[in-house]
Parts: C-alpha cells; sequence; structure tokens
C-alpha cells in the first residue's frame, strides 16, 4: 500500500506550509520546537510499518492525552457514571472556553474534549492517590504503545502546573457546580502530568492502530479496551478531535483524530492503519498546520475518509 | 440480512417510546400527525427493500431538505463558494440560535444543518426565479428518489410561509451582514416549499442509498452527484444532522443522518444501506423519538456505526 | 451662570477631538455631514438661552428619538403595560445585539434604548394607523420643543427603510416572540420616519429642559407629561442612553443624556438646564466625540453631575 | 422631615413581604438569619438619626464591601490605574458570570460590582500583606463609621473562605488574562474578610451618609475621600448597586445603594441622609425583599429619587 518514498515525498510538500504556522510557547519548553521539523509513522494491522522524518523524536501528547484517558475512564467508571459528568456534543467554541459551562443547565462539560471535560475525566481515573492514578494511565499509555519505557517530561509538568491558570478557573467552576470534589492543585498535579506524557510518533501511530482495530492490539491480539469503548474514543475524534476545527477537518479529510499544542497527531483509520504524526507548527486554532496537510494528502490519495 | 419480521419486532419495541414524545405543534397541518405513527424502509444496494409499519404515509422533509439541498448547492456553486458563506463546525446550540451569528467574526452561519446556515445554501440554489429554482430542486429529489410523482404539500408551505418570523429574523441578519442579498420575502417561499416537499419512508431510503453509495444510484448506475459531494453531506449528518443531540446519536448509533420536526429521518450507511423512517413522536430536541430507538436497535443488531 | 463667551471657548477646544472621530456614514445623508461641526443651545427655567456654534444646521433625532417614543407610549399605555414588552436593566452589549433576547426567558428586550427594545415602544405608540402614530408623535415632539415646524427628513427615512435589514432581523424575533404583533413593514416605516424627525440643538435643547423640570415646560406653564414619566427617562437616559459608553459616561459627566448616530446629543440636567447638542464625528461607540468631550467641560467647571 | 412612627409603619408594612423572599443559605451563618427581622436607621447631616427595629443587630458587609473597598482603592491608586484593570459598564448578567469577560478583548470584568470586578478591586487594595491591607481597610471602614469597634466575622470569613470556589474560579482567570498577579488563596483570604465585616444598621447608615455628603463626614468636619471619588462610587451605586436588578431599582427607587445577600443595604441620598437597612429575605436576584420596599416608600413619600 503505501511506500517510504511516496511517505516521504508527502512529508517534503507539507513541510512547505511550515512557515504559515507557529509553534506554542506559552511555556519554555514547547517554544523551544523546531517549526521546520515532520515526522510520521504509519502502522498496520499486519506489522507492517512505514515512517518518514526523525522518528524519535519524543513529543508530549498535551490534548491527545484527553482521547487516552476518557478511554482508561470508561473503562473504570462506565459510560453512564462518565456522561454523567460530561456530555456529548461537540461545540462550536474554542477548547478553553467556560462561557459555555454557564449557560447550560445544569452545569456540565458539552464533550470530553474541551479542557472543562478533560479535567472532569481525569477527576475521574480511578485510583487511591494521585500518584496510583498518574500510575494506573501510564501503564495503560505504555501498554497501548507496547512501549514499556514511556513516562513522562517532569519538565513540561512542571511548567504547565505552574502557569495553567485558565485550567485551575476551569476546575473551581467545575467543583462549584459538583462536577469535581477533589482538591483542585492534586487535579492539576495529575492533570499536567498526564498532558506531559512524552513518546515518539512511532508510539503515537500504535497507540492509534488499537483504537482502528477496535481496541485490540494485533500484535499481541489482547483486547485492551473493550469495542464500545473504541468506538466512543473515535466518534469523538471526529466530532471534536481538532479543537473548532473539527469540522473541517472532518469534511476535509475524514479520519478520526486527536490533536495537542505540541504538534502532535495521533489518527485511528478504522480497520486500516493507526497513524502518530509530529509536527510542531500550529494553525490558529491550535492545530499541526504540516500534520494536518500530511493527512490530507494521504486521505485524499489512499481515500481514507470514513465518510 | 435484516428480515421482515425482526423489523417488524423491533418497530413494536420501538412504538413504546412514542409516548414519552410530543408531534411538533406549530403548524396545524404538523399537529396533526397521529405519535404513535411508525414505519420504516430499508433499501440495499442490490434492490432488496424490507420495510414495516405504514409505508404509503407522506411526511414533509421540513429540516432533512437541508441536506439535499446542501448537495444540490454544493454541484451548482463548488465547495470553495459554498464555505465562503456558511461554516463547517458543528455546534453544541439550537437549530435556531442567531446567537452564534453575533459572536463570529465576520457573521456567517456555523454549519449548514442550523436554520441560518440552511438558508444561505437555499440563497445559493441556481436559477432565474423562485419557481425555476425550486423546479430544479425538486427534480434533484425526484431523481434521487427515483419517483417522479413527489411534489410538496401547499398547505405545509402556505403555513409555514405565514408563520416563518423567526427565520425571517435570521434572513435579514444575514442580509445585513451580506451573506444573502435576495429578497427575504422570495427566499422563504423557495425555503418554506422546499421545507414542504413530501415523501413515503420508501422515498426517504432510497435517497439514503445513494449518498450510502457516494451518490450513485445503483438501479440506474448513474453518479447522481459526485463522490465528495456525497462525502461531505454524510460527514454534515454525523456532525450535526441530528441537531444539538449530534454528538450523542454519534455515539450511540453512529449513522450519517438527518432529522426533521416531522418526524422523519434520512440515514445512510455508507456502502451497506439507506433507510427512512416516520416515526412523528418528538423528544426535547426535535429528533423523532421512535425513529430513534428504532436506528439504536438496527445499530447494535447489525454493527452499522461508522466508527 | 454660563456666558457665551465662555461656553465659545468650550466649542473651541472640544472640536479639537474631531479629528478621532468619523461621521456615520451607512446611509449617505449622514455621510455628508462635517464632522467638525459642533453646536450647542442651553435653556435655563427662567427662559434665559445661550449657544455657541452653527444652530441652524438641523440634525435627525436617530436613537434620540427613542426616549421622546418611550414618554409618549409612557403616557399611551402606562407603566405596567410597558415594562410587560421591555426590561429595565442597562447591558454591557451593543445597541443593536440580538444575543441577549435568546438568553432571556421569555425573550424581552433588555431596556428600551436597545434596538430591539426600541421597536417595541414605537410599537406601542396608539393610533389606529401608521400615519396617526407618527402624527401623535410628531405633535408630541413639536409640543416638547414648542416648535410646531418641526418635520421629518423624507430622505433619511427613506434611505434607513431601505437598508435597515438588521431592525427587521430584531422586528421579526420580537414578533416570534409575541413582543409585537404588527406587520414589520408598518413598523419599520414608522420607526425610520420616528427616526429620522429633524431639528436644531436649540430644538434639542428645549426638548431637554422639559425633562430637566420633571415634565413641566416653564415657558408655557403646561405639565406636557407626568413627572413620574419625566423621571423613568432620566433614568434610562443615565443607566443606558449613551449605548454601551452609558456607564463611563455617567462616572464623568454625570447627566442624563441621549445620543443618536446623528451626532445629536439631548441632555437633562435636573432642576438646572437642558442642552441640545450638535456635533457628528462620532467615537467607536457611536457617540458625539465633541459633544460628550464638550459635556464634561460643563459638567466639570459646573458641577452638572447628579451624584 | 422623617418622624420615628412613621418609620416604625413603613417597617410594618415592608415586613409583610418577607414571605416572599429567603435568606441566603450557602454558608450555615447566614442561613441561621429569621427572615422576619428588618432594621433601618437614617442619618442626617445634622446630626439626626431616627432608626426602626432591632438596631442592636450585626450584619455582614457582603457585597456592600464593593463599594468600601473601591473607594479606599481609588484613593490608593487614583482613577487611570483602577479603570485600567475594571471596566465602567453595567451589565445584564448575574454577578457572578464569567461569560462576559471571554467576549470582552482584553478580558477585564465590565465593572468593580460584578464578582470578578470586585476581586480585581480588592487586589490592589496597599499594603504589603494581606494583613496589612485588611487593616487598612477595617480602619477606613471604622472611620466612615465613625466606630473603632467594627471587626470581621472569623466564623463566616471561614466559611466562604472554604466554599468560595466560584470566586477562586474567577481569580484564576484573572490571573489567567493578568488582571491579577497575587497568589489566589491570599487574595481569596482578603476577599471573605472583607466580605465578613460585620456592623450594625446605625454603622451602615452612616457610612452612607459620607457618600451622601461628598465623602465629608459632617460630624468630625473630615473630608474622608475625595468629592470625585464619593461621586463614582455613587454612579456604581446606581448603575449596577443592586446585582441585575440596578435598572428597577433605579426607575422605581432612584437611590444610590449597594446591598449584600446578608440582606444588608447601605443607601446615599445626596445631600440629604445616609440610610442603612437590614433585612434578611431575599428575592430571587440577592436584593432585600423588605429593604427594598423600605426604600421604596421613602422614595416615594419624600421624592428621594435622584432622577
Amino acid at each position: 500500500m503505501y511506500t517510504k518514498s511516496e511517505l516521504e515525498q508527502f512529508v517534503k510538500q507539507a513541510k512547505q506550509y511550515a512557515r504559515y504556522g507557529k509553534v506554542a510557547d506559552y511555556i519554555p519548553a514547547l517554544g523551544k520546537a523546531n517549526p521546520n521539523d515532520l515526522s510520521i509513522a504509519i502502522y498496520m494491522p499486519d506489522g507492517n510499518v512505514i515512517d518518514a522524518g526523525d522518528t524519535t523524536h519524543k513529543v508530549t501528547l498535551q490534548s491527545i492525552s484527553k482521547i487516552i484517558a476518557l478511554a482508561l475512564v470508561l473503562m473504570d467508571r462506565g459510560e453512564q457514571e462518565v456522561f454523567r459528568k460530561v456530555g456529548m456534543e461537540p461545540t462550536g467554541d474554542p477548547f478553553n472556553s467556560i462561557a459555555k459551562l454557564e449557560e447550560v443547565q445544569p452545569a456540565k462539560p458539552l464533550n470530553p474534549m474541551i479542557n472543562a471535560g478533560a479535567l472532569a475525566v481525569t477527576h475521574m481515573i480511578a485510583g487511591a492517590s494521585v500518584t496510583e492514578r498518574f500510575e494506573r494511565l501510564l501503564q495503560f499509555v505504555r501498554k497501548l504503545a507496547g512501549n514499556p519505557t514511556i513516562t513522562y517530561s517532569e519538565e513540561v509538568a512542571q511548567s504547565e502546573f505552574e502557569t495553567a491558570f485558565l485550567n485551575r478557573s476551569l476546575c473551581y467552576f467545575l467543583k462549584q457546580h459538583g462536577i469535581i470534589n477533589e482538591d483542585v492543585e492534586e487535579l492539576m498535579d495529575l492533570y499536567t502530568k498526564q498532558c506531559a506524557i512524552e513518546m515518539t510518533c512511532d508510539d503515537l501511530a500504535r497507540i492509534g492502530l488499537v483504537f482502528a482495530m477496535d481496541g485490540r492490539d494485533p500484535f499481541t491480539g489482547e483486547q485492551i479496551m473493550p469495542l464500545d469503548v473504541a468506538r466512543i474514543c473515535k466518534t469523538f475524534m471526529v466530532t471534536c478531535g481538532m479543537y473548532n476545527a473539527s469540522g473541517e477537518f472532518a469534511i476535509k479529510i475524514g479520519i478520526p483524530a486527536k490533536s495537542g499544542v505540541s504538534g502532535g497527531i495521533l489518527a485511528a483509520v478504522p480497520g486500516r492503519c493507526g497513524i502518530g504524526i509530529f509536527g510542531p507548527a500550529l494553525d490558529e486554532k491550535g492545530n499541526s498546520i504540516t500534520g494536518m496537510k500530511l493527512l490530507e494528502l494521504l486521505s485524499k490519495t489512499y481515500s481514507l475518509s470514513i465518510f
């Protein structure tokens, strides 16, 4: 199907768009990224992998972690409990908006991909302590990626912990309305660590493959998450995985995907492949501009749209 | 695959939910509907049809017409021109909201499934007069359904024309912002006729099949609309086809579908079948409560979710 | 108290700010105004008048008419009926906003100074026809100004009638929610004529004096409107008379006043004087930039703030 | 002017409305209040005081403290610096709304009477530590009331500190946008103490008198705050002193006033008197229902409206 040389050609084409984007710089660690970096890995169910660019480069998950935490929490708590605390509707508002929370009665984040919803999800990760809950999440990530060495960036976690005023604002709003009831600083500790988990685009691709295969790891044969959980996650990836450009992404590319401000994208083409991308040049909505271009080229060339 | 007796069993099950909904009553013609009515037709690519309930009953398209007008306009004007006037993003707001139009700069309806966006789409139907534009739309509908006898309900069109104050409000708002530039009463004439086009669930199912088959009518072999147009329409059906319950519908059912307040649902299961439903008991978001239950039973039983 | 030479000095000072503003140009008739024009008249209860600038220049009332129509309607219908259809609360939103109407249940314009509220007020002017209702309003204006020659600009009324899409949008929104029930085109006819009533700043000042004297015309001794009506109008002038700069105006100047996009300002200093100003250079909120400066100089010099 | 027996008659009348209100109960200390309590004191510039009801009862200031902190901060920082961080416009939104902060660019609380604005004001109280800043505020309050024994309720401060999640949410939002830069817990410590300052309605009335007399204490002759500061405070009392019922209060009563959820009201009739009221039965907007009735009776009987 895909060849490495073709992929390298696509990467070259997509890189030309790097100049229209810029790297996130709200914390120093992200600001150091090179906007011209672009790497991709594609995992097939048969074990084939093709990649291009510097695939040893590690990227922090940031918002990509939202979809993984959601999967874990759906397994920990069940659909019903999760959706009592967070909605299922996409929104045209930016990811960090608080306004919608006020309008909706009872106050409940519209979906688990906006920050307010993601904080409610992370709040629900089971465990006796932040340490235990984070350890459980990390083990889950390692199993999904088939890589026991994955860990998190203490520097990034620390930086975000120190500056995440808006997320604290959202947490206290959620606490006021009974959506969360733990100590906000503890939740922020857990959440910033979750966002700072780092991996290569190769790892991302393999996680994407598990979602693509309905929760089953084709290499080990293990059903890591139930089919329903994988399906729910892919649905959210389509309706709200790319911030408030999700609708446009669904129209133009049509692949379930989740992006992060670090420039990472995790994509899952149902039944066909998992894709991991790292391209830190972001457009004004916070998505990797080169990564989206790359996915568009792949989707158009190989008809990857689910629609 | 599906058998008629199984379908009849599902209809019986779904009908039990009729009591939790109520029929639209903002115009007399809709208010006369019987909330216990429920009929369904499923068209397969091989020509097989199975149905249940009173499939001779005609239903006006209402919001279902939005997706058909969009297909026509995408063919008339091309993607680029269409998306200059209307966005691609889903929204957590109700279908008739005007608030979002104010916040977005430049003012532009968020997507073609909310009323403001649908009015902008209908505005773009090509033709020298309302008569000609409506005739073109009607011919398109007839071709999609393979039924040259389809027409519209003058009574419903007239009733809606006389009471559509909110849609006029949206039209003038769009006119103020240069999204539309025709006479508002003419646009309302066209739009209310479009919404009043009526057909059986059998017709709906056959239209759904054309979308499911990427724009090609499997019976005639004709490509009625380009693949890209069919794909865009199915994407909007997923992200915003069921009003502000679209997210939940995508999670629980996962079939591209568009509903109308008359109780109709048009659904397209990619590559597999088209589904038409008529069940006028609505939930509080305006979707057929029995129709959604029926689709849920089908989706769960036959794994119809695209995710 | 005030001397003409002092007033002329203030006008000269205030004129220097004309360069920071610009004239309204959404209709040609307003666009022809000279941003450097600035005239003022002050009427005292004892009959003394002082003025400066070209006081023969006529200005259309525009939003200033909202306060006069409100006075008439309060007399026509009584407080209770009026405030069933329009609220009393100021708002931080722009004058032409529709968003707030959606959020409030039942939909009701927040106050009579925003366009939606003003349209609801004009709707309530008593009379058997638009002609009769406008005639009644005009007679009321003439009596307030003690000037039977006041009429309206047909050119301005016609221009605004042809382009008032946003006001039509608001009207249909109000009609949908039962706030108004007349034909929208008729209401627009009446409203655009109301806004096009024209007079000199001398006339404006004399109307301001009637409000300042609690509804009594000190020249004729006639109580033109009840004390309560005059008081309500002055209150709205303070809380929302200067669009969404009303709060700042109250803090810095503290005089009940109502502005219009034509550059006119009608002000009423309780018990002391009426002030009329014409200065068409507007700031970004739609208030006369030179007129506000002039009022600030007067307020500071003569302690005119009511606070 | 006013007689004690008349005042007692008014109190009796107003008390009948207590049954339509209910006491705040979000913290236990407030929930213990008796809804039928109603006391009032009126201070005249000549030293005359009349009162009715149990004037020894102490009430915590709650939102009333916002106007006093504003006066102090205007003296500490000057108008210009204060209004760089907080706006001057009234709003139709509830006092604790966060939505407006998002829409306005740059994010800035609309006025100092909503919680977000009040927090920004308290943030600006000068002093090297929370202890010193609170001490300065307390001394200012004592001087205004001519009562060196005034202090705060530790129980109320503590309760509010423990449950003020929404205010913490607002603080972090303000911190994200650079409006405040101190430690949120320290600011909350200061703010909850400020809100918990307690006094009798006699004290409230005497503070009201200082505002009424343009900042001068008529008993000592001392100008406690500059005329401009007193005037700004009275303006905010009119435009946004009674939550989102301020517009209606201005229309119906027309007296600069500030209320708190404890049921206290501080009012200042310019040049004439200061009024302090305690009546803990609140209406649904958070204002003392009996206190407002009492002020309405006084305003109507003695023509106290400033309009």
